[in-house]
């Protein structure tokens, strides 16, 4: 394929799906199940049938589109379809994209593989919707159990399992799968990178060495209402009070290894003149070493608790994920890191603080992932971005380790 | 009427309307031109005709209901009937109700009144949906003008003038009404106590005597973007942070003789895992003096803004309403303090922090109010009460201070 033929297939392809739930400008809202995450999901069977791969839907509603015969011991690659509220392009898309290039690209020299590669689109990765981050991958493993997500709300107050069986899925089919999850002999993810290590390193395309451990916690404060203009200062059990008080705490938590942020607040009544009744609040903290993460959110929540209570206030916390530090596999890494190189990518191995379908995995099949360059270095954003010279490039790369890891 | 006759009637007055929008436990709804709203405009219509009363509807939407032919120089009195979010029951309620059973009561001894007796239901008092406090009554004097309010939305970007027409109103119809204002002699309106004042006087009954100033603020606070997990802690343009910042700041200008209060925020994009684009606070600042809150605020203002560079974050600060101090017309105030005194509660004048539409017909009418005693001292949440024996003392405090006004 010609570079500028190469240009067309990435821009035609991913363009078409970056059509779907959002703009380039005002981001993407492809939460799990909902409509244009459906639409999404239509798109990938279009292209992945397009290339003549056979398409499956998991109990667990992740999409394998299988290219080749051998499938005891298949080359997986892939990511995910959702995105977080207002999310950028890339994150997930990207991997899913260049992974159908990548095949695509293969199928000009290849009749069949030597052995499988299957695109896996993994279902829910980024938990915007149910507060659930990595759901198919974590439901395939075992790491989730059914009983776990069945139950889980979204904002409006919809029941996962509702949600899906409106979509057309079957919650009775969720669980573990080691029959398919093992059929895998090894997984290669392509990602934008979530940040800007390989701006720094001058590098288009790059790997990780490993996942920093990341916990989500939900904090409910609960006061009491009252007028804003007729209860004194000093009577009031006022949580947005505490709120503050959290968010400064978080701050002070964060340092070189560890990051803790409040991005999410829900209020009740909300309302200008009226003291809240109650605030929810969630903590999202990661950081190089798990003890540092588990000893910081420790501190901030006895430090929350402890401020709470000065202003009559009553605090519940709960973890409501947990996803510990992944090192990924060091050989497949080394392979990955190889091909890379060999292409003139001058990059070495960055740790990532971003949670991956790739990382659930690790645990059970040897896994690497790939970095495509992101120059804003800002993710789950509408400005995150990759050059499309950089995406090819990255395509370029994935195309070669599926060839070097299924068709040699 | 009997005691148990002024009980009963009490009881199944008030608790008609309060089956409308909401319930006693969980709080009312009642938000201007939602159809739990039109609901209770339709109770009120209902029960003034019930008493013989004559309904007008004026081009603000304000609702008069008539009694007496002698219209040139009324006895208005009532109050409102929307509530904020999750609002209690008797907030601008226990006031139209009161009014609608002082005419019935006034009515066993008296064929028509010797000047007309009307009560008016005010649209809007709360602004709990468009930010606009006392949006009848300020619509009604003039002190806002249509081109003020027509095209503000509520948090689901529904247009106020689309609104009030999808609800079967004429926004071409709004704007000040001298000639209607001017039919009032004076306006005497009965509210439920926002604070404790007459739990600590031991007095079921009181007067108002005068209203401290009152503003409205909006900071709108943007940032960047980014992911929680990949963003270093030193790169970040966190608004959440300068929020924070906020609450605080208001804390700290809080005092025995200002009040300073941030009960709103919306965030965008509002997700766990994604630092904070954009947050938008409300914050609702009162006090004796008004150059005390203006001051306050001002600091307030001042503060954010240098923390918001700090974090190179932009600051927007918009005034979005303002109610100057009110002191209530003295010598109809004497006379219902008199009539009040006279029928044995022993309460001194005291002034509240919050807004009415009486305040703003004091710059007018002659004007006065009275409060009703509220053993929680809680308002605008559902925690709000008055006893049902201090309500039929209410109502027949009402029924003397219109027998005084217009009867005799």
């Amino acid at each position: 394929m010609s570079d500028i033929a190469a240009y067309r297939r990435f821009v035609d392809t991913f363009g078409s799906l970056a059509d779907i739930g959002g703009s380039l400008r005002s981001g993407y809202d492809r939460l799990v199940f909902s409509p244009a995450e459906l639409a999404a999901r239509s798109w990938f069977r279009t292209e992945a049938e397009r290339l003549g791969l056979e398409v499956e839907v998991d109990g667990n509603t992740n999409m394998w589109a299988w290219w080749g015969s051998d499938r005891s011991a298949a080359v997986g690659t892939g990511s995910h379809l959702d995105s977080v509220v207002k999310g950028g392009a890339y994150d997930g898309a990207l991997g899913v994209v260049s992974a159908l290039l990548a095949i695509e690209r293969l199928q000009e020299t290849f009749d069949t593989p030597r052995r499988a590669i299957v695109v896996v689109a993994f279902a829910g990765e980024e938990g915007a919707r149910f507060g659930l981050p990595t759901l198919g991958s974590r439901l395939l493993t075992g790491a989730l159990k059914p009983g776990d997500v069945l139950g889980r709300t979204d904002r409006d107050g919809g029941v996962l399992g509702d949600v899906m069986a409106a979509a057309g899925f079957d919650p009775d089919a969720l669980g573990a799968d080691p029959v398919r999850l093992g059929s895998l002999a090894c997984f290669v993810e392509l990602h934008v990178e979530q940040g800007r290590g390989l701006v720094y390193q001058d590098a288009a395309v790059g790997v990780i060495s490993d996942v920093w451990p990341h916990g989500r916690y939900r904090f409910d404060l609960a006061g009491v209402a009252d007028h804003a203009g007729a209860a004194s200062m000093d009577g009031r059990a006022d949580p947005m009070l505490v709120f503050a008080d959290l968010v400064q705490l978080a701050e002070g938590v964060g340092n070189d290894t560890i990051r803790a942020t409040v991005g999410r607040v829900e209020v009740s009544p909300n309302s200008t003149n009226t003291i809240a009744s109650t605030v929810s609040a969630w903590l999202d903290a990661r950081g190089v070493e798990s003890d540092e993460v588990i000893g910081g959110v420790a501190a901030i929540r006895e430090a929350v608790t402890a401020r709470a209570k000065e202003r009559t206030v009553v605090v519940e916390c709960d973890q409501e994920s947990w996803s510990p530090a992944v090192v990924f596999d060091q050989e497949l890494t080394e392979t990955v890191h190889r091909v890379v190189r060999d292409m003139g990518h001058r990059s070495s191995p960055i740790p990532t603080a971003a949670g991956h379908d790739a990382a659930i995995l690790a645990g059970h099949v040897p896994t690497a992932m790939l970095h495509v360059r992101n120059p804003t270095g800002i993710s789950h954003a509408p400005d995150e971005r990759a050059a499309v010279d950089d995406c090819v490039l990255g395509v370029a790369a994935l195309t070669s380790v599926l060839e070097e890891l299924a068709c040699r």
